[in-house]
């Protein structure tokens, strides 16, 4: 595989089809907009820890939550740094050479600084945002949450300043010396699909496919 | 959406069908194995930095690879701790409750100190586990690296052995006063799917498509 770090490739090389750096926030935001989850990463006791979470962006905010009572998020509202990354994966691309393989992605990646969630009005756009981020349209349709639940909840905010894309699309790109081998070379394409929906086996009959579900696609 | 998250729960809930930890290496193994791509942080300047990158393991330990040129990789040879993450997304969760929604996923999170892997016989090793790990049987099919693309490349490897793994799978788990409300609740499935193999325009004509390109199966 050629030695590139999605999202860290040598800018001085020059290729046909280049992997590209933006800072263009239609870019990025379209990028974690798609993203159906998000890694996230912070210090802790001068290690670094990264892990998975959803995420929903409104405007020039990224929102992440959790449990008040999981002592991992707690850490992240006193204003440490973190890094949020997403990485969407579009296909394999195969080249003549091993050296010359790549993928093609589009990953982003914001640096920010939490800041811990409370007016009321807000963590109802961000609770609603991260549902509807996941499902559209399933906010409306299951019960809403309590004052409890709500309270049991930690909702953070990343603004999205410091952020930049990196993405990579197109055929392999090879040497010309390599360009007459008998060595089959394209892109695998690769897509998140959803299956058929499996009803909760308590479901109570007559209970119908509500639109969110019907009319989820993967990324839209 | 159920504060959760993914891959770092609170430990004490009692559900039904709880979210699993897990030391248990063959199931670590096996998300790393599945997953295309990881995420690895380190710390640069104090903060938290998360890229994305492609992965292999070997054994006991997980081999990365980028370029010499590429300063950012250049910085985790010489022993600094690193945390590389994977996440495999099976499904989302519909419960009757906004507060009970969730995720089927596999994450797995392995914390370490790279090294430099410098030995020519684990060089070969490692990069031709990276190349397979994406397309199996891609290795012996296309053009193997000449010495001076293996002088580009630098190679780092990472010991599995400070890893954990996080799961959730199985229906929605709604509180109990909630299982009469008229919600559908249930599991839309995701997953990746490959598509058409697309050759590259430049492709000389009478080339079959090779074993690795037609077998090719995400995740198998």
């Amino acid at each position: 595989m050629r030695a590139t770090v999605l999202g860290m490739t040598r800018r001085s090389d020059l290729h046909r089809h280049p992997e590209r750096g933006s800072h263009d926030r239609e870019t990025i935001d379209a990028i974690l907009d798609e993203a159906l989850t998000c890694t996230f990463g912070f210090v802790r006791d001068g290690r670094p820890v990264v892990l998975p979470t959803i995420h929903a962006r409104v405007d020039d905010v990224i929102y992440i939550h959790g449990a008040v009572a999981a002592g991992n998020l707690r850490e992240l509202r006193d204003g440490i740094d973190v890094c949020l990354t997403v990485t969407l994966v579009d296909g394999i691309v195969a080249a003549r050479s091993l050296f010359n393989h790549s993928m093609n992605f589009r990953s982003a990646v914001v640096f920010g600084t939490p800041r811990l969630v409370t007016d009321p009005d807000e963590r109802d756009v961000s609770l609603r945002a991260i549902a509807e981020h996941v499902l559209p349209g399933r906010w409306d349709e299951a019960r809403q949450p309590s004052r409890a639940e709500d309270r049991q909840t930690m909702i953070l905010a990343i603004s999205i300043d410091d952020a930049s894309a990196k993405m990579r699309s197109g055929p392999p790109v090879d040497d010309d010396e390599d360009m007459g081998l008998d060595v089959w070379a394209g892109v695998i394409p690769l897509s998140v699909v959803a299956g058929e929906p499996q009803p909760d086996p308590a479901l109570a009959p007559g209970i119908d496919l509500p639109g969110s579900i019907r009319d989820y696609q993967p990324g839209r």
